[in-house]
């Protein structure tokens, strides 16, 4: 059984803390213990794990990505392709621990979509392990 | 059970669509419902998902690493320190979803090995989990 | 059933290599065949796997990732934001394949622990799946 959520981002570039709809979706499985598998089908998006307090961070890793990455010199002619760069440096899913029904994360660790080529609708999907 | 496929690359760096041979293992491993790791035992490669559609993805993923990572100042005697640091950055495995025996892809997803220090023959390997 | 151990880093930035402890914890917990995931709970460190071999390659990971990331531009004051980006670029976890209780590595590969913002003591949660 795989647990699907929409993520609507309002803007090119977003991270957008989706911990509270992983948590929903875990229990929807009726997941105790094991871990999760957080799936992002897109390619020009990413699935992280950061920190969820000040978020100054979540904005300062995307100006830090934006930094890093070429702005020119690129062949694909959709023009995103430092949005599909991201997604493969960031990775599209991640695995997340579960104990007693609940998401095993760090006192500042939240779980992040990460928009690359927005404003769009996206999908998230989860499945225990 | 763990399923193994080679890899045969061609050049220095080189992303080579490997969503059929998983696909594959998938099938050799009676894989129903889960999920399945694909892991590369190298160093200097890795594993990641992106864009099979239109081929100046893969390129420009490659142009785009190969402007990001530093090309002197190592150490290494090897020569081959961007090669490690490309395969830190996408990492050596994905975990991808498995519904009724297939791969839970997006419309626009593969599967790529990244070569990064070719050409080589390479190894890949298979679980289901 | 997850088990824990601590990691002691000594510098700012350093890799350590952490594959004894994660074949112990595998031990620990009775893995034989399967996967394993190795997660750190920090926002500011990450999880690798890299060549073991020559420690210059460890040490030329750490410098090209310093050249990549900006340097000045960041907006969260505790003057950690490179650490954070680091960390999502390389990722807080791994998944390793486990066959008759033993880790599948490569015959170069290492696990490691990524402090990007030392040093600290640090918390290391390792689970089969």
């Amino acid at each position: 059984m795989i647990q699907e959520f929409k993520v609507e981002s309002s803007r090119r570039e977003e991270l957008i803390d989706i911990t509270d709809q992983v948590q929903r979706a875990v229990q929807g499985l009726k997941g105790k213990d094991g871990a999760c598998i957080v799936f992002t089908p897109h390619t020009t998006a990413a699935i992280t794990v950061n920190e969820n307090a000040d978020p100054d961070v979540v904005r300062d890793i995307l100006y830090g990505f934006g930094k890093m990455v070429p702005e020119t010199g690129y062949h694909h002619r959709e023009g995103n392709s430092p949005a599909h760069i991201k997604s493969s440096l960031v990775g599209c899913s991640e695995q997340i621990l579960v104990a007693n029904g609940k998401l095993v994360l760090g006192t500042w660790q939240g779980i992040y979509f990460c928009e690359f080529d927005g404003p769009r609708q996206r999908s998230v999907l989860v499945k225990m392990i």
